[in-house]
């Protein structure tokens, strides 16, 4: 290092205006030539000690700026930052499992970080994962804003599942919440429901919000008023499934009348059945129920579930298709600005008789 | 840059003899003092650039072996990584959710990796972790023989589920799967069985083994000769319900005999369950079935399933808490170095009469 930083000094102090050669930034990095040129086109076989100093080399040399540009923006640690908030959840861990699987496929690590739905947790989890110098980040959000403050240097985040209020270049892939939950609630009046409760928890979160006004919307097709005595929420710190028995379960005392229940996800579902079963209520004869995801759950239980069918796959497709091309230096294409995915109904036991369908 | 170098070389080749201070340190690396005692004492406020660049020049000017070394070998990145083989298994993204909890209230980031059971993944994760500059990781593993070189630096290390054979400062905390597999058995068998199958899938891994060593021990107490016939394997590539589904079909359409199942986790058993009830075969009149983890399928499906409880809040804590003492440079206490958690059997309507238990 000291030999280094000697010539370093001679080279630069000598003549500030001559291009900054590959040699010289090998030398000031005191690194081999091949090694400088493995870090800027991004071959590995290096440590991140040496990818530091070598890129921190060039950037204070002029090297990239004078020579190329192109592949120092290049330059790349080969990883992603997964944001989830609840990897316990069946639907998010099922696509964090199929984007880990298509990121390695394409040479990328995968970092996922589970926020519990704490926004202070999302914006410690943002600054960590920049701070180790992620290529990209995929991000299923508990908030409607960003906590764009933390991101010092341009990385390309693509949302999933919502669409943020502060960020003008983020992609967001969703499914078409709005639909399905006009599907479920559909599904219900069809089979004849006229008092259909709905239960729902973090509603400010938009994949929830646009369920809600789909429910709205098939109700008032259906000429059915609204009633909000049958809008149910569950408190943040309660688990899906105990929340959900919880607001049935008051609902039952209070002696409100209902025969549909539409849960926002198929654990809600789940729950809010155990209340009915537990009361003796049967369930499709005197209420029918639906869920959303198409989870393990909903085809196990007895009963089995209706739900609306999200289609993870091809979410997962889309999200690492557009952030794979930003990561190579490729622009937003405005087409991918906003992707809806559509969903599917799938009938099952809750909604129609046993005897059709089990 | 231009300058601190200089600097450097002056005072470094000007008196090599001489302590180097924090003041050169600071100099070197072109950042304040403060900068540098936050970097030796971890208190953050800092990009990750700075912190490798003054870390180098400590290294290389010797300030740590002459000052400092307890504080240097004590500088940390706040970060945990989790190898994890399968994300979308209940058990699996329980415990993970466990643990991330409790680093992230002990200021620690945490990274999940996702491995899908492959090796050469684990491998990939284990390196990537390390280029991260981690201070601690929490291996779940397929493997029986950790990636060791991949590790050029000391990084603490602690399994959860298996004891891996080339390492040995590791701690490993697992449940004692061979009572838990006794149990599972011995369930079975108090419950009248004596043609028991049992399904197992990666019977190379630890705790698969054990759990059958413990269903062997059951059977010859039970006095039951072992029928090799009725050890079924799901091939790696099948999931646990897909996979056990096949391997019932398949003893059925034998006509081989059996009245009990042991799933060795609950999807195996549940997946069994699914087999027989295709077939008209009654659960648990007909055929008794247990399961392994306790996890939410094993509550939600009708019947409800007998499963052996795992103690995954106990497993998290352990885990961490000596993971947590290590990396604060503490020693593995010889106690600490393997460490079993007690299981229980839990009754569900599989293995007894509906009108005893629901």
């Amino acid at each position: 290092m000291l030999s280094m930083a000697a010539e370093k000094v001679i080279l630069v102090m000598g003549d500030e205006k001559k291009p900054v050669t590959i040699k010289e930034v090998a030398k000031w990095a005191n690194v081999s030539i091949a090694t400088v040129s493995r870090v800027i086109n991004n071959r590995g076989h290096y440590s991140e000690a040496t990818r530091t100093r070598v890129q921190s080399v060039i950037n204070e040399s002029g090297y990239a700026a004078n020579n190329s540009a192109k592949s120092l923006r290049m330059s790349k640690s080969q990883t992603v930052g997964i944001i989830v908030p609840d990897i316990s959840n069946d639907w998010f861990s099922k696509i964090v499992f199929e984007l880990e699987r298509i990121f390695f496929e394409n040479q990328y690590s995968v970092f996922i970080c589970n926020t519990s739905e704490s926004e202070d947790k999302e914006e410690a989890y943002f600054r960590s994962l920049e701070s180790k110098l992620v290529d990209g980040i995929i991000c299923i959000s508990g908030r409607e804003v960003l906590p764009t403050n933390t991101t010092n240097r341009p990385i390309p985040i693509i949302c999933i599942d919502r669409q943020p209020k502060n960020f003008r270049d983020v992609c967001c892939i969703e499914s078409d919440h709005f639909r399905g939950g006009y599907l479920a609630t559909k599904e219900l009046i069809d089979e004849g429901c006229t008092r259909i409760a709905i239960i729902i928890k973090h509603e400010s979160i938009s994949a929830t919000a646009l369920r809600y006004k789909g429910y709205l919307q098939a109700l008032e097709d259906g000429g059915i008023p609204h009633d909000s005595g049958l809008d149910l929420t569950i408190d943040a710190d309660s688990t899906n499934n105990e929340g959900a028995q919880r607001v049935i379960d008051e609902l039952i005392s209070k002696e409100i009348p209902f025969d549909g229940i539409f849960g926002t996800n198929d654990w809600r579902a789940y729950g809010a059945m155990t209340s009915l079963m537990a009361h003796g209520i049967r369930v499709p004869e005197d209420v029918r129920i639906i869920g959303f995801d198409d989870s393990p759950i909903a085809v196990a239980c007895r009963p089995s579930l209706s739900t609306i069918h999200q289609d993870v796959a091809c979410i997962a497709h889309e999200a690492s298709r557009i952030l794979l091309h930003l990561m190579s230096g490729g622009c937003l294409e405005e087409s991918d600005r906003q992707i809806m995915v559509p969903v599917s109904l799938i009938r099952r036991g809750t909604t129609c008789s046993h005897k059709l369908r089990a």
